[in-house]
């Protein structure tokens, strides 16, 4: 089966123009299929500011009002998608932004919640993975903004992890999906003020055993759970670490790599 | 041949939800290949106004600083360009929402004036009409916002009745083209106040005598003149009339058709 590499980067590199345009140099030398998964950065944050629009947040939970949906329609599926595809065209890879609407590439079903309304936020049902095919077989290099709709109309917010996890299990019958998260550090670290700690592979067993000795805690558990989650799937593994460090990543001499067993 | 139709609608519809939302339904259900291009609306004035952002304007043109540039492709190419693609899903219309990067739909030259600096502006220079066949081909309704690039990682802000004739123009080998532009006239007016005096045809000698006599003037000129070198260079009719007509523009009982001769 051919590789596919589903690369997913986040407000840390995006809000960097200079660290985002060299990422994107190095995304485009990539030669084996791909698509670009990306977050959102500060920028989302500050025209909300701008606009005098409040963020919510409900027990540390944003919560996605209309006006903020507008926002983030606008940072993420506009400025942002359309400004990571004209530099990717610069580097003579053939990429097309797209939200979920598109192509009806994702649909998602607004979350409900007992108790929380989270506004306009959609958890992922369908991904039109027979299209994504054709893309890749077409040279074509999807970038896909974390908005996605619900079929009748609405546009929803939707985290973009869970979009990356969801693309690469979509695909994984058709191709070697290898899942790559990159974030603000150089991979899972046993010890968190330590970038040179870190952990080079880990499988379900290890995984559990860091989170009770509380090495592996808050914001990195949600982010490997969608890891084991991928590689639950048939995604062949998951590779965590920096952006700058793609080529690394793929060859497999820098981040934390994730497996089955 | 087959029929396509090519269809742009500006900012007066875009702006009125209700009449959007019907306009999309009524467009959905054409049932030949078709394209939509749109403008802006008042959103980005409003948007650019709200973050501070001065419009400048030179001799009456509007310039588009980097500040001007970033609003518009957050609000033309994000918030419109998603939303009417999640509509046209939500009507069993298989859209997908594109700027010019995307798959190097349009390629543009940023524009050189001998004493005005517009700023980011494009002129177009190519339309990628091989893909837009494959698309169409595959039942798929691009929808395109006027955002171009330049090819060096340059987003531009283009004139939406271009890109209409362009794309018309682009196509005319492969299908009867139909061009549509929408605006608020129910068609070319003998009378500018009296919207049941529509000039039901016009070629290029009795536009010639309309424009002699005035009848013909100021903001209608370029959009008659995009029109004309449409029909000059293969697209088979341009039909000019209101968003709410569009079944009777297609069928012929509206609007003004612009034919060669």
């Amino acid at each position: 089966m051919n590789k596919l590499y589903v690369i997913k980067i986040g407000g840390n590199i995006i809000d960097d123009e200079q660290n985002l345009s060299s990422f994107l140099t190095q995304f485009a030398a990539v030669k084996q299929p791909k698509i670009l998964i990306h977050g959102g950065g500060k920028l989302a944050t500050s025209i909300a500011k701008q606009l005098n629009i409040p963020q919510q947040l409900i027990d540390g939970r944003r919560i996605t009002d209309v006006e903020t949906l507008k926002v983030i329609t606008m940072v993420y599926a506009g400025y942002i998608n359309k400004n990571i595809t004209a530099q990717l065209q610069a580097n003579n890879c053939n990429a097309i932004g797209l939200c979920g609407a598109d192509g009806n590439l994702i649909k998602a079903n607004k979350r409900i919640h007992p108790t929380i309304d989270y506004g306009f936020v959609g958890d992922v049902e369908t991904v039109n993975s027979i299209w994504l095919k054709e893309l890749l077989q077409k040279n074509i290099v999807p970038v896909v903004a974390p908005v996605t709709h619900d079929g009748q109309g609405q546009l929803l917010n939707t985290n973009a992890d869970t979009i990356a996890q969801q693309i690469a299990k979509s695909l994984a019958v058709d191709y070697e999906v290898i899942l790559i998260y990159c974030f603000e550090k150089k991979g899972v670290l046993m010890d968190a003020n330590d970038e040179d700690s870190v952990i080079s592979t880990m499988n379900l067993s290890s995984y559990n055993d860091l989170k009770e000795q509380q090495v592996i805690h808050s914001g990195m558990i949600p982010k490997a759970d969608n890891a084991f989650t991928a590689v639950q799937s048939g995604v062949s593994k998951v590779i965590i670490g920096k952006a700058e460090d793609l080529m690394e990543l793929i060859s497999g001499s820098a981040g934390t790599t994730i497996i089955h067993e």
